[in-house]
């Protein structure tokens, strides 16, 4: 068969780290790889008894709902938006398929090729892997422990006049765990406005906060009606439901709601109903807390024992929420090549090097860690033979 | 806000029908309009003791898994299609959000804007809201009792250059009921072999057979490795649940793969773990053949009732299998006027008009009739309403 794919799929390639992700997989390996919230966390207990109770109720909630989502769930979202700080009703939200599909429906609704998004450098990798297929250029923009510079906004939005979007996750961002900060949100919705672009405001991450107050979103702070803010039950509540949603003005998610039907029709009516009835039975906040004290623990031992064996050369981000952090080792040094030819075989060690995560132009010397699924004695043990072997290499070096 | 969207949002527009149908959702309506199947199908009670279980075997079925899905689950359903005459293993299949997915996922690996997708004449209108970002044209292809026509395929695809995509739903076809005849499915093939182009066959409704003999998919044909096969979950157990998969010739499926993962980054653990549980303990086609006791006789009396009750002058088609049956009236006629005028405003019946299934030049005189999902003395009431109405006003005419 000769026929050629859509151009866009030249976008849409395998990728070695993913493949080199794979080797990560294995029982044997201590992986700091994976994005995975801590399972042990779910509330397999409550679930039980919640899909025993909805699929009680009758087979309605295995039938077809509306494509923008369950009713009594939507306003259960906005409801917990508003408590938030970001004032809004059931008509503003759409129920995707986790956040991921947020992501893409943005892409599909914003992008046309050639068409510019600004992003964090670096930036989520899922994220890219949505935005691709719409053919888009990037602009990587600097950033820091306050998150990405406005100012450096600003400018690359001026240097390019086909910018659209600007895509961040102001929360525990991932890759690097950093936040925004309050002066950079304000500026930041200051600096789209001027410049007439999209903001899309991703934060999966929001309530997994374990010190400092809460800052606004992105969409409390929008004074021209140009945040989509996407949200997710998937680090809060359990990622293999598939559910998260998408707040947006009412222009936007017009367009996002038949694109979501376009897409796959709706999301599970089975999920969406036991989400709702977890929300109405359940403390969410409450199990959060407990998810949170575990999290800020094992962030603790994880800088803890990194400050006390990692070599001065290598230093990693100090992030107040979220399950990442971000290490940067010296210039030259490559963690792909480090990982695949000493930590995988020889200390059965893995994280995600950190190439895979910049738009425009990738960086080898950085490696994302999440310190969320690990047993607290085995993330010490992983980190102290990351430390031992990254110093042998350096000494070898 | 002034960003315009991308250009391939002018073909995502709100529709006028799709507002005619939101009035068929009151309780009050006797609907002949969804393409939902039976609720009283719905394995229920099985489900419910399974989701206990599957949730009770550990917290790892409300993680993440593979963007491909369950390991398990697509062993299952490679063996279900390789009984069904269409040998394939697991790695052939990629597990989706229900057949919707799947033809947003093709669309996205095939079409360039102006590429051209030849569909049967009418079509399924979720098809067309799936490719219609991707900017294609389409041909219609003449469609008759034995479905599309393959000597008018072979004619249109050599009139138009661009022609990527054959989109066809030969069993039961959403919205006519009709099924593409053994002779054209071995011609189908040979002429797409011979134009080079894709075939996207989409059976949701394949098991739902009434009468006759089971006819071979297009898949288990292809010569050429040029077959993708949709299949769904949603109306043999439950769409609540949005399974679906896709079968396809690894170079497609490759992509198709990545896809999936950029799209949502998989369809629901849970979900694919309680219908995977479903197939190891229950006897799907022992539900189907259940299921489909109780639509043949629907089909039936709705057969009967047109036959005894509508003017002459409007035609059925007469469906082996599936959820629907067509009506065709008189030339001149408009099934839409018709409904928002008439059928319910003065009797409350409601049913889907054709126009909407048409891909390139709307005709207005067809409806689409779904008898699945009303009782048998709502679906003889519902007729006869229809034909009084349609009587009275084709004598006023």
């Amino acid at each position: 068969m000769t026929t050629p794919f859509a151009r866009r799929t030249s976008r849409v390639q395998p990728s070695a780290i993913r493949e080199l992700l794979r080797l990560g997989d294995d029982p044997s390996v201590i992986s700091f790889g994976g994005g995975y919230p801590d399972p042990a966390h779910f509330p397999t207990a409550e679930l039980t008894s919640i899909f025993t109770d909805v699929l009680a109720s009758g087979a309605r909630t295995l039938q077809y709902t509306a494509s923008v989502g369950l009713p009594r769930l939507r306003e259960q979202i906005a409801a917990r938006m508003t408590r938030d700080g970001t004032p809004c009703t059931a008509d503003d939200v759409v129920i995707t398929h986790g956040g991921q599909q947020g992501l893409d429906l943005t892409g599909k609704l914003m992008i046309d090729p050639g068409d510019v998004i600004a992003t964090e450098n670096p930036t989520f990798l899922g994220a890219l892997l949505a935005f691709n297929p719409y053919e888009p250029d990037y602009a990587a923009v600097r950033t820091d422990d306050d998150g990405l510079d406005p100012a450096h906004l600003d400018e690359v939005l001026t240097r390019h006049p086909r910018a659209k979007l600007v895509y961040t996750v102001p929360d525990f961002q991932n890759p690097t765990g950093v936040s925004l900060s309050l002066e950079r949100r304000h500026q930041l919705i200051d600096v789209a406005n001027r410049h007439d672009v999209v903001v899309l405001e991703d934060s999966p991450y929001r309530d997994l906060r374990f010190d400092g107050d809460r800052l606004p979103t992105l969409a409390s702070l929008d004074t021209e009606g140009r945040v989509i803010h996407l949200g997710s039950f998937s680090k809060i509540l359990a990622p293999g439901l598939r559910l998260g949603w998408m707040m947006a003005p009412g222009p936007l998610l017009d367009r996002l709601a038949l694109l979501k039907l376009a897409a796959d029709t709706q999301s599970s009516t089975l999920n969406m109903a036991a989400v709702s009835t977890y929300l109405e039975r359940h403390d969410l906040d409450a199990q959060i807390v407990r998810a949170n004290a575990s999290y800020r623990r094992k962030r603790d031992l994880t800088l803890a024992t990194l400050d006390r064996l990692m070599p001065a050369d290598v230093t990693c981000t100090r992030p107040r929420g979220g399950l990442f952090t971000w290490l940067t080792f010296p210039e030259g040094f490559d963690t792909g090549d480090f990982m695949r030819d000493t930590l995988l075989p020889r200390a059965r060690v893995a994280y995600v090097p950190g190439a895979t995560f910049f738009p425009t132009r990738q960086e080898p010397n950085h490696a994302r860690l999440s310190y969320a699924t690990l047993p607290e004695e085995t993330l010490v043990h992983g980190l102290g033979l990351l430390a031992h072997h990254y110093a042998a290499a350096a000494r070898a070096g």
